[in-house]
């Protein structure tokens, strides 16, 4: 238990109805006691609203309502107290002054959640979890980041790991014996439960691209020549999506011009304009670099002018250009209301064609329908645990080579001391993940990540 | 009591720890109770904290603290949640979607704070003030607002009103009479009174171009010679009130590059760079324009080099310059660790030039206090009653005419129905202030200039 009180503004900065003030520690409630006037909130049960001032000597700086949480009943496991003033800068500034004068303080970037983590009110991944459920901005990652705050995926490791710990312990036994050549972890069961677990790591460690692309989203671009209609395609995707969101006015934040959300998926659009236009110019640097951005991309929305398409072999040549970028790709053929019959007979053995009218808005629920899909491939379904923290990634790529090397020392027959050694690299990687295994340096690094007042 | 049940976001928007959204309502807690997973809301007491879950359906949209305040106890006087989840803007839109879907309507600006008012939880200047303290953005502005939220101000109207209803039901009371001319009222009492209260209106409307000031800030402008020092002053001003502030991290919004909060009293900057250089020019229109502005502002501190000053005449053709705007000036002589003894002597019959250094940032205190004591002149203390609001103001200008007019028939010898009229007039005016008299225009455009949520 931390003995110092800390304090930090909890909401967004700004102005709005009410600012929340959140103080935790063994001396919260006292100190708050200390500048309130209504009632003694020492005196008071957990879990209680109360109504009062908060006073700077004589002056009222502000009539709040004071929120009480008394130890262990708290998000930090501390006493903590939230004060809801209003919401105006200058007086949450008064009020942490105050507190500040008091001795008490000013919180740490995620200090709260890392004292949550270090009174055991959850684990690791949970708290970094905490940190993803507020940045999330679509349906899937705010599901991800909830997964894991609720502790899915922890469980999930905790199950591997406490079979490990078993057989750990067998072989550590059979180490205590030294030299009786005795063996009760069974060698053969070994291999089957080192085989198993590697087989869900390795699921786990595959699922760090969706994963990612769950939770930074889909990094797309649109090509095409000039005036195929690569603008007006996205302004009709664009305004799709806006409408659903705009209906709730007053909380959407600003608006970046070129994320879209299907169906709870992000996709960041990348600007391509004028790279076809000044590929035959002397700036072949320039064009080689958003060559290379584009290279990086998950996903090419091609789009051609189906007027354009007279012969098989245009199309053949617009598909040429889409696959030269090298990553996964949908031909989209624009202009349909404007297609002759001939388009029609050229493109009728190309039935991956998406045809749509980006201006009459046409074909475009079809078009969603295969970048959905293509992004989210074979293994994809909601119930899905993903990994989408890099440094989990790192601990389970380390925690995959010590299983690989239990492996091969169960391959070559090696003693039980050498496997001993292994499994406890492979459990010591796999604690990592939940924090059952933590250096300062490591908390530190987290839990500086995130915003002041968590 | 309204029946609808309105919900808005109450925290500023953005990314925070947490974000507060709130209900209000007869249905309010019935609303919450239905999607909120943890225990029944509906039969917890009021001023109580509850955490669990908000779910749409199945999914866990987050985890939870809700606030419950029963009817009456609460600001709207209403039932009234509060959710505290977290700091997502993703998260408030489910949120809010939610409810909505509900059928609980998304609340107009000040509804929350409207419903206060007609639930008679305050009165309108009481109100209004919410709205006042929230921009409040230095310590004087934050002190009217906070005497007139608590109902200081409006005390004073009250009690101005009271007297003036005792004299007319007492002039009402002779009409009934009617021919039998009897004065129940006594025509010199009331004029001492209506004297008596016209003093004290004529006081609050003098106060107002101070209570402006103390809301909006000084308009303060910096003129002077190129090369005096006018930057640089403004800078060692700046970075002076800034160390103050910049103590506390994290809490201070954007800054506005040109205000200056001393003691407690923000003075805006209006910028003159380049005026004096361009006076010679064909543009005089845009010049003349300049001017303009800065003979709008309340004061100005005029700058000149100390080590240009050779003779009296120098320092006169300064002074002249600073006279040429026509408003309260302060003539700042910088250089000052460059002046010669020359400039002593010249200077030792000007007393009033603020001698300063504002590259050592030396003389600056003396400055501030000249600053507060020609803007606060002779009538400022901190323990009157000031208006800020125009409203305010203006039913104050209409009070005090009628008055006038009551004085003017006094003099007249008029009989009691004149008299009666402009009394009913003033008291009408009076009434209009805190909301005894309203219309529903008022109400609808005084609260429409609220925040969402307030």
């Amino acid at each position: 238990m931390h003995q110092d009180t800390i304090i930090a503004l909890a909401t967004a900065q700004g102005i709005g109805a009410i600012s929340v003030i959140r103080l935790s520690g063994k001396q919260a409630i006292k100190a708050v006691n200390q500048v309130f006037h209504g009632k003694d909130l020492e005196k008071q049960p957990t879990h209680t609203l109360h109504f009062g001032t908060i006073r700077d000597g004589n002056e009222i700086i502000d009539e709040v309502v004071v929120s009480l949480f008394v130890e262990p009943k708290s998000f930090t496991g501390e006493n903590v107290v939230e004060i809801s003033c209003h919401g105006s800068p200058y007086i949450v500034k008064r009020v942490l002054q105050l507190f500040i004068n008091q001795g008490v303080r000013l919180a740490k970037a995620g200090e709260f959640t890392q004292r949550a983590f270090l009174n055991g009110k959850f684990d690791l991944a949970q708290a970094e979890a905490v940190a993803d459920l507020i940045a999330a901005d679509s349906e899937a990652a705010h599901r991800a980041a909830m997964y894991q705050m609720r502790g899915g995926f922890s469980q999930k490791i905790k199950e591997l790991r406490e079979k490990l710990i078993h057989f750990a312990s067998l072989i550590e036994l059979e180490l205590d014996f030294g030299e009786e050549d005795v063996e009760f972890a069974d060698r053969e069961d070994l291999r089957v439960l080192v085989k198993e677990i590697l087989a869900v790591i390795q699921a786990l460690i595959q699922s760090f691209s969706l994963g990612n692309v769950i939770k930074n989203g889909v990094p797309t671009v649109i090509a095409g020549k000039p005036n195929a209609g690569k603008s007006t395609l996205l302004n009709a995707l664009l305004n799709e999506e806006r409408a659903i969101v705009s209906e709730i006015a007053g909380t959407t934040r600003d608006v970046i011009e070129d994320e879209i959300v299907i169906e709870g998926m992000v996709f960041r659009f990348i600007d391509t304009a004028g790279l076809r236009e000044t590929e035959d110019k002397i700036e072949k640097i320039g064009v080689q670099r958003s060559y290379e951005k584009i290279k990086s991309a998950s996903l090419l929305l091609y789009v051609f002018d189906l007027t354009e398409i007279k012969t098989p072999q245009d199309y053949e040549q617009e598909l040429a250009d889409a696959q030269y970028f090298g990553i996964p790709y949908i031909m989209v053929g624009n202009k349909v209301e404007y297609a002759s019959d001939m388009v029609w007979s050229t493109l009728s053995s190309y039935p991956e064609v998406e045809l749509i009218s980006a201006k009459n808005k046409e074909g475009l629920e079809n078009l969603k329908q295969h970048i959905l899909k293509i992004v989210q491939g074979e293994n994809f379904s909601t119930g899905d645990t993903f990994i989408t923290n890099a440094r989990h990634y790192e601990s389970l790529l380390q925690t995959k080579n010590a299983l690989d090397n239990v492996l091969a020392g169960l391959n070559r027959g090696v003693t039980g001391d050498f496997l001993a050694m292994d499994i406890r690299q492979a459990l010591y990687h796999l604690g990592e993940i939940t924090g059952q295994i933590t250096t300062d340096d490591l908390l530190a690094n987290i839990f500086s990540k995130f915003c002041i007042g968590k």
